[in-house]
């Protein structure tokens, strides 16, 4: 063909080249049907897109990528939406498409002597639990929205959750991926390998990248021998200094069994107490601070309870802990799980509230605590400090709820002003903005203003190294 | 000043520079005294430098990269200099300079309650095991060169060793790093933070990059609560195909703690016991495989002995495994490890040796064992196939000893076939060229036959990202 045809561009003829290429079933352009897309779970965040598409293969990603890369429009990448940062919504142009992967949802593999699953990245994150359960073994990544976000947004934001102190973040539970590139290539990394030095480890560049510097489709993950014992316990103390003591001492009381060690002040159990139906205090009067703990073992008789009560005896006796109770059964441990877990829940019901999801060395956290409280107050006098979260990560999710007298609009308003107290207490503690929930379009300034110039540079030239034309994700993390 | 004058380049002005930025006493130039620095310990390599520069402090990595840059000169970072691949010698054109960290050499930090060290990259490996323990901590990497490696070099490479089943590769002990780009820029990257999704990974794009992206001139590393029992012990199996059913079996019955899970084939062990003065064999006859076996934990009386009987019993009863040894002391422990670790020293001594450092998935090794001598066999009929290695991180070392009739030079003529032999049976079972080595100079070619283009490409694209004039370590892994 001699004839020159210039090359199509723009959403309108993108449309039409998605739905000859994937049939009308694989979009959405309805914007009824389009609505739980382009607007995140707090409803902070509202965009448009001129269509939702949903590929069902690698393949059908690929023609996506390479389609919207030829037209020269924005994709936006989108797990299961449950995000608390933006990172999967489109902004308020309308020119990039929403590209989802929840029908790429199949639990390709599990094998119980690689210790490994593989899994597209559309499965809901306990659809990945269970599929290695019914294998007999654990996959530990466990977090609040677990029934709806997936594993494909889990990886692209290195998810936390409560068992990061035992098998650390979804990026240490990678072994492999397979990743659609900017322009629609595909990168077969789907390698399931305890050690290969073979170069760059690219799949840890694309863990936790957001989205930014290519889409993931698939994954293979580590699994663990299936827990056979598991203690848990609540501890009130008077001073969380004391926190550091009894982790340091059940890690080597248990031989390093220790698989959550979570933290909730006075304020954030009181408020899951008071709003939420079914949660009791298993304690006869309030403390200022509490300790969630959950031992487990894949050892039957590991004599985890033992450990436990060795480590507490003394502690109780010389003051540091106040009180312990320890579930005598499932449903028990499941009672004081359920306090901490109905904490974001409550704190909804309760009004507006800020999040700070925030992380300092171990070493800082009561420092952090003690400090940060008065410093956020001092912003917004007679507000409530909702602080809870993962102690043994140095992680705390450091809240705060409208004052009673306040306004939603004027309690918001100040909202600037509490990120900039605590956000700058955490820099002098040598923390991080952001230790869980990622970047998105909530942080980007942040990024600036707390990381070396020198690191976001190498960043943006990453960026630029692996999509040249911005395609991926535009106005997230950078 | 409005006179322009020509920048000095190439090596005798960047020589002049150096010695008036560092001082004299910061580079060598007589050609006995670089002679350690441009070879490695195996005699593969020799390469040319007009200089071996050794800078004391990042300022000054950060002066030498920015003299280097602004004279157009290459530079070559190098540790304790114990590679395998040559990764960190200069080729033979003497255009290159060596940057060695040896002086670097200071532990900054242990910090016991946020299980942390933080080390310059010059510290040799043994010295920062040895600070973690007067912390009463443990830092679990451990490998043959640990009295003279340097953890920048360990870094650098991603190192593995015999507790990565337990504790992970080098690169799953780092928590951040301070690291000298390429053109002399500092990214203090130091962080102690167990969560912190603020940005790319840059930390682990580095680990692992063979000193090509950046230099790695300080480390924050994880550390771990001391073990306080344990137990090691030596199987003989007549068929590897049981040995995962005995780590799945551990696993579970001790908690996750098997540390270290050995491979050993008989020649191996014969080796270490004919060539290396004071090994003894444990068992009263020959066997097929040997698999040595260490389990540890924090917890004095983890009942772990009971645990490792409990599983040996009936697979002794039923033949998985013939014979066993528990160590019943120390220095018994000692005298089992001692066989695992003088088998490369006995494979020395026995001969010439072409050396493959694989890995496949677990599931895949026993066919890897079965398959491969034979075809490497079949390449040189009467070679020696002296297999060892890391069973439960499914890499093994799966070498080839001169046979007694053939000399060395024809023995080593046989390399590439050999290597073509054993490498293609790696892919087809999925696994890889290079598990724990590196790809350094020797590897540089399988990474384009064996690894997808796709990802060469973006490796490139991330070099050119980081390192646009190409002025690290030229001619490695890429």
């Amino acid at each position: 063909m001699s004839e020159l045809r210039p090359r199509p561009t723009g959403p309108d003829a993108l449309i039409d080249a998605l739905e000859t290429a994937l049939g009308a079933a694989a979009l959405l352009r309805d914007p009824a049907e389009m609505a739980p897309y382009l607007a995140d779970q707090r409803g902070w965040f509202t965009g448009r897109a001129p269509v939702v598409v949903s590929p069902a293969s690698t393949a059908e990603v690929s023609t996506v990528l390479r389609l919207a890369s030829e037209a020269g429009v924005t994709v936006v990448p989108q797990g299961g939406n449950t995000g608390l940062v933006g990172g999967s919504i489109p902004d308020e142009s309308g020119g990039s498409i929403v590209l989802s992967l929840r029908r790429m949802n199949r639990v390709r593999e599990v094998d119980p002597v690689d210790f490994t699953i593989t899994v597209e990245a559309g499965c809901v994150l306990a659809e990945v639990q269970t599929a290695a359960r019914e294998a007999g073994l654990l996959f530990p990544l466990s977090l609040a929205a677990e029934g709806s976000c997936r594993i494909g947004g889990n990886l692209a934001t290195n998810a936390g959750g409560t068992a990061v102190l035992r098998y650390g973040n979804t990026r240490d539970l990678v072994l492999g991926l397979e990743v659609v590139l900017a322009d629609g290539r595909i990168w077969e990394g789907l390698r399931r390998l305890r050690k290969d030095n073979t170069g760059y480890k690219l799949a840890q560049l694309f863990v936790g990248s957001e989205g930014t510097l290519g889409v993931i489709t698939a994954a293979v993950l580590r699994l663990f021998p299936m827990p056979r014992e598991v203690r848990t316990a609540l501890l009130a103390l008077r001073d969380p200094r004391d926190a550091g003591v009894v982790l340091e001492a059940l890690r080597s009381a248990t031989g390093d069994a220790v698989t959550s060690f979570e933290y909730m002040n006075r304020a954030s159990v009181e408020l899951a107490l008071e709003q939420v139906a079914g949660n009791v205090d298993p304690f006869d009067r309030p403390h200022d601070h509490y300790l969630l703990v959950e031992l487990s073992s894949a050892r039957q008789g590991a004599g985890l309870l033992e450990a436990l009560e060795s480590v507490l005896a003394p502690i109780l006796e010389d003051g540091g802990v106040v009180d312990a109770v320890l579930a005598q059964s499932g449903p028990q441990a499941e009672a004081l799980w359920r306090i901490r877990e109905t904490i974001p829940e409550a704190q909804r019901l309760a009004g507006a509230g800020l999040k700070h999801d925030v992380s300092v060395p171990l070493s800082r956290l009561p420092e952090l605590l003690e400090r940060g409280a008065p410093a956020m107050l001092a912003e917004v006098p007679g507000a409530l400090v909702v602080a809870f979260g993962h102690f043994g990560d140095g992680n705390v999710h450091f809240n705060l709820n409208q004052p009673p007298g306040m306004g939603r609009a004027a309690f918001m308003a100040r909202r600037e002003a509490v990120e900039h107290a605590i956000y700058e207490l955490v820099a002098e503690l040598e923390g991080s903005f952001g230790a869980e929930h990622g970047i998105g379009r909530v942080k980007r300034a942040y990024l600036t203003r707390y990381r070396p110039a020198v690191e976001v540079e190498a960043m943006r030239r990453l960026k630029r190294a692996l999509d040249p034309a911005g395609i991926l994700n535009p106005g997230v993390m950078l």
